[in-house]
């Protein structure tokens, strides 16, 4: 049994039930022996649906088939299914066959066509998917569909997390209620380009495809794309949005629903990170006076994914000259006597030098709470931005170095 | 006291004495207690001195200082001294001050001007360098310069070192023997970028500074510029090269040379590699099939770099899957379905899935050996390169989570 992440939330949240969503788990064994390794997902007609989705150059056969279908016509209803434990990816013909008998069966179960039954796979790459064990599974599935059940479906999606990750926002726009709620898997290879992990947000909001599907990609370079656990990047990553209307509340545009969805988003980025494998810390790392925002974030990810940096953290050790180390390989513009740092309130470094105010005890006193905030100012312009990691520890090692044998 | 690795040379090789060099070491108590921490090397008159220094834009105050003297006037002798245990580096005006007391008092010593004197410093970041304990060893340390103490220099540079690091060829010319000897220091922090660690190479060649510099920089290129340990870039990566002419052979453009001092520079590359933090593996990582050498240097950093890969092969575990992921996120062109990897022999994948001829049994059984080859086929062109790396260990954690306390 594997120990829960000391960053994990007390309880998974309540989730509000999105009128017209409804979920279903199994226990296919595609690989994980005791526990639910299928979500099924069902929309009825009359949502839209946007998705964002990893720009590796070895994505999955699930990705791809997805890619294709966003954007397509789903007027008579959608279905997303995600397997764990196997990620079908770099599995040739013989994975895109897989996707499209699931695609095939889900679609006939639920009287829709294959081209509104989007598919996920997660977990071990380069094994080909045992599709059969996943379809012999649907009439259970879609026998078991409830509006009620998505903290199963977080959990069935799990593959080396050690908690399910949810979160929900209930908005109130002109004066009625429009409900967003989702959740996430995620804990290892995570360093998202244009997508991350496996994501599901659901929502009564009524807004067209081509808004959401703008909004949902500019929200992701704020949230998801701004997390890094051990700067690998997955081949499978994917979130998806159903907006489906039922609350007739439209949002186009709207910035109360921007910023929910972003709340709901950020609040799932930062529930991957806290089950970063192996962490026992969370930080966020902020990064300011940049020449531009290219650079802010090039020295924030150097910071981030700095495995010297990261091990300092675990260590609780206030080694700063790490962090003057991550900036200077960053390629960004920096001037060694501009550079200020903070390790919380503190400010421990400036004008080149250590800060006179700062203390050894004051700064690995510090470094002892469970969330940090580092701070660098690069002295060089106005541009900033901040990223959320985790520490490099024992844990990682021995996860990874025995994951699948 | 620290293990020596596992993938550490059985001895210490003899190094051959070049006419006109003479190193000496102290015990100056930097940080160290009970070992020597500081090397003088002294050059006599006549020769020609390259040096390749990090990129880094936060690089310490030595090597702001080496650069600005590399190609100046050292026709009356020339010397080097390094420190261990502090770098000296975002150490403000303090740190500038005390590179030029250093290299006043060794000049002052041996008669020769300031900007003949090449200072590095290697070890914490951040605190001001304690120079008066160097400077109080001077007179022991020109007392005592003698030919012959490579192996003492060698031990004097290491930090978290488990092995000193040397190397040498002896060459035959138009009949007549030039020598190169070499020693470094370097175990974690190395990601080097236009140089690396601290690297000293002398030799009795005859070449002129511009010639000898050129050839410096190319063979960066090619050697230490091609291993990785942890991603992390040095503050104080130093490479100086010094040519004394006293075999009175010149090997201006001459390809045996070059060969030869390209093998002293990867011999010295591979040790630190093999002194990684925390290695129990040497990993040769091979790309083929790139498009371009740009792509191929991607991608062979981006399986290097990746902790995925680096625990897979810590865990002795053929996860060739990881392997398509940093592929896939590397940047580089690549196609699924052309891609090729070898485990050594191995045939492991080939069109986009696992090679019909591979076992499982005969992969991990291959993962047992300490030094191991990945080689990726592209599939799509016809560039190539090699980079070497060590895998990521229990050991490194335990050995940075705790470096400074």
């Amino acid at each position: 049994m594997t120990k829960i992440s000391p960053l994990a939330p007390a309880n998974f949240p309540e989730l509000p039930i999105i009128d017209g969503v409804q979920f279903a788990t199994a226990s296919a064994g595609v690989k994980y022996p005791g526990r639910t390794d299928v979500m099924l997902a069902a929309i009825a007609p009359g949502a839209t649906i946007a998705g964002v989705f990893t720009r590796s150059a070895t994505r999955a056969a699930s990705v791809l088939d997805c890619q294709e279908k966003i954007g397509g016509d789903i007027s008579k209803g959608a279905a997303i299914l995600v397997n764990s434990g196997n990620a079908n990816a770099f599995t040739g013909a013989a994975g895109k066959a897989s996707v499209d008998r699931i695609c095939a069966a889900v679609a006939d179960r639920l009287n829709i066509p294959a081209e509104a039954v989007f598919t996920s796979s997660t977990g071990v790459i380069g094994e080909v998917l045992p599709d059969h064990k996943i379809t012999d599974c649907l009439d259970q599935l879609t026998a078991s569909l409830s509006p009620a059940t998505q903290e199963d479906a977080a959990r069935a999606i799990m593959t080396t997390d050690t908690f399910p990750k949810g979160a929900s926002r209930t908005l109130h726009i002109n004066g009625r209620p429009v409900t967003i709620s989702g959740f996430a898997k995620g804990s290892g290879m995570i360093a998202p380009d244009m997508a991350t992990m496996l994501v599901y947000i659901f929502t009564d909001a009524k807004i067209s495809q081509p808004n959401l599907q703008t909004m949902l990609g500019s929200l992701t370079n704020q949230t998801f794309n701004c997390i890094t656990v051990d700067s690998d990047t997955s081949t499978s990553d994917a979130l998806i949005c159903a907006a489906n209307g039922t609350s007739g509340v439209d949002v186009t545009q709207n910035q109360e629903f921007t910023e929910g969805l972003k709340q709901v988003m950020l609040d799932l980025a930062h529930q991957v990170v806290q089950d970063g494998e192996g962490a026992t810390k969370f930080l966020t790392v902020e990064v300011t006076g940049a020449r531009n925002e290219a650079d802010a974030r090039k020295v924030a990810m150097s910071i981030a994914n700095s495995p010297l940096v990261k091990t300092a953290v675990a260590g609780e050790d206030p080694n700063w000259g790490r962090i003057v180390m991550a900036v200077g390989k960053s390629g960004a513009a920096a001037d060694r006597d501009r550079l200020s740092i903070w390790f919380g309130p503190h400010l421990v470094a400036e004008n080149g030098w250590v800060a006179s105010s700062y203390t050894e005890e004051a700064g690995a006193s510090y470094m002892q709470q469970a969330k940090l905030h580092i701070r660098t100012d690069l002295g060089v312009g106005t541009a900033q931005t901040t990223v959320w990691t985790c520490d490099l520890t024992h844990g990682y090692i021995k996860i990874n170095a025995d994951y699948r044998s």
